[in-house]
């Protein structure tokens, strides 16, 4: 593997993530980044945690040129979604269409089907359509001084397996990384997709003028005991890798619904 | 089929749209769902277009009883995205777990890759998630007094059709129906997704201070010339029914990334 990359042949790197550009875990995301190419960064100015594959289609964006610390990196903050920083990257602000397309370190899981839900993955989701080979990290610790060293090492040989094999267009990586423990990772493992839910709870509570109000919180129940998916490696301390595809025919049921009868 | 369904055994069902709960296709739905079931809306109470399947974790959720027209069905608006609809329907606002979850009818096509960006969709994948038999439904017209009428009937046999057979648990349905003509629809065509893109452009101005902000635009590219795709039977006016997965593991992606060789 090309673990030495000559300045001259260093890919070009596109980093997002939905945390945040000032987020820990982007920061070391681009930290390591470094050490394999030229760093473009564009990420949200704000928390979009939870936007799912959200775009802004009925407001302005904005992007910035911004320095958050001392490296080399390129770093451009944007207004909008973690899909619209990918978008605005690969048609306004990047040089050329990048090699590779990282997202995270997310603070918190985005395995099984957080997924869905996740504004990281949906960054590297949208990579993948824009025909970059695309990752999405995440670490199940969500607090914001958590230890991403130890996670570290893998990402890099991740990072350089994937612009080494390139992945099919429209199909992008969802890695997902246990917390950080005195047990050391066990390594990487091929996953697919727990079926796993949230069990929604709603916090009612009334505001100061006496009207009631939500707080959306829930349970994630894991209802899939298969020793292939991705709850299962990072159960087992091992890092989970989940291809993630943005086809979502699902296939298996085409047969069945041609013989319904609609009328 | 179940065409005469009598009034003790009348199916909840639970409406919800992207567009906004004044919009006349989530209307015309309200409409034709009240010809088979006992109906509740609960809906965006502002356009939640493009907002994919994003969920409110930073801020709060409002629902208020609303009346709209002089229909039997119970409605509520909602202040989140539509899957915080979906989610606050069936645990905070619906007497029991509903039968059915239909959404839209959307202005605007979410065929192909749009079904990703769809906060159409993403409602009925939520509602797939809970468990709840769950159909999207988009007219490809973005007029708001576009001709929802030639589908009623199409829509109301698909429904019955879901009622009757019920879908496996995290599978939905994105039902598409070309622009209202002289020249009437075909009929139903269970389909694939087609793998098709946006070309975004972004549309760059000045604002009145002189700082760069911008619009994103695009243009929809369909290069895959399958005839079992939704593309292709929407261009041949049938209306295309797509199974929709939420589990989006490239499954046929596992074998050959357990070649790769991580070190």
């Amino acid at each position: 593997m090309a673990e030495n990359i000559s300045k001259s042949e260093r890919p070009l790197i596109l980093v997002c993530n939905d945390d945040g550009i000032t987020a820990p875990g982007i920061r070391k995301l681009i930290s390591v980044m470094n050490e394999i190419g030229e760093v473009y960064v564009v990420a949200p100015d704000s928390p979009q945690s939870g936007m799912g594959h959200a775009i802004t289609l009925n407001n302005t964006l904005r992007t910035d040129k911004v320095t958050i610390d001392q490296g080399p990196q390129t770093e451009f903050s944007c207004s909008g979604t973690p899909v619209d920083c990918v978008k605005l990257a690969v048609n306004v602000v990047l040089p050329r269409k990048p090699d590779l397309c990282v997202s995270g370190i997310n603070h918190g899981s985005n395995s099984s089907i957080n997924v869905i839900y996740s504004g990281t993955m949906s960054a590297a989701v949208e990579g993948s359509l824009e025909g970059i080979p695309s990752i999405g990290f995440s670490l199940l610790d969500y607090a914001w001084d958590a230890n991403f060293n130890d996670a570290a090492p893998f990402i890099k040989q991740i990072a350089l397996s994937v612009l080494e094999n390139k992945l099919p267009h429209g199909i992008c990586l969802n890695v997902n990384i246990p917390k950080a423990s005195e047990e050391p990772y066990k390594g990487i493992k091929i996953c697919r997709q727990a079926r796993a839910n949230w069990e929604e709870e709603f916090d009612a509570r009334k505001d100061p003028r006496g009207r009631q109000y939500y707080w959306l919180t829930g349970t994630f129940v894991n209802y899939d005991h298969g020793q292939d998916t991705d709850e299962w490696a990072l159960a087992n301390n091992y890092i989970s890798v989940v291809p993630v595809d943005s086809d979502v025919t699902a296939h298996a049921m085409l047969q069945t619904l041609n013989t319904w009868n609609f009328e």
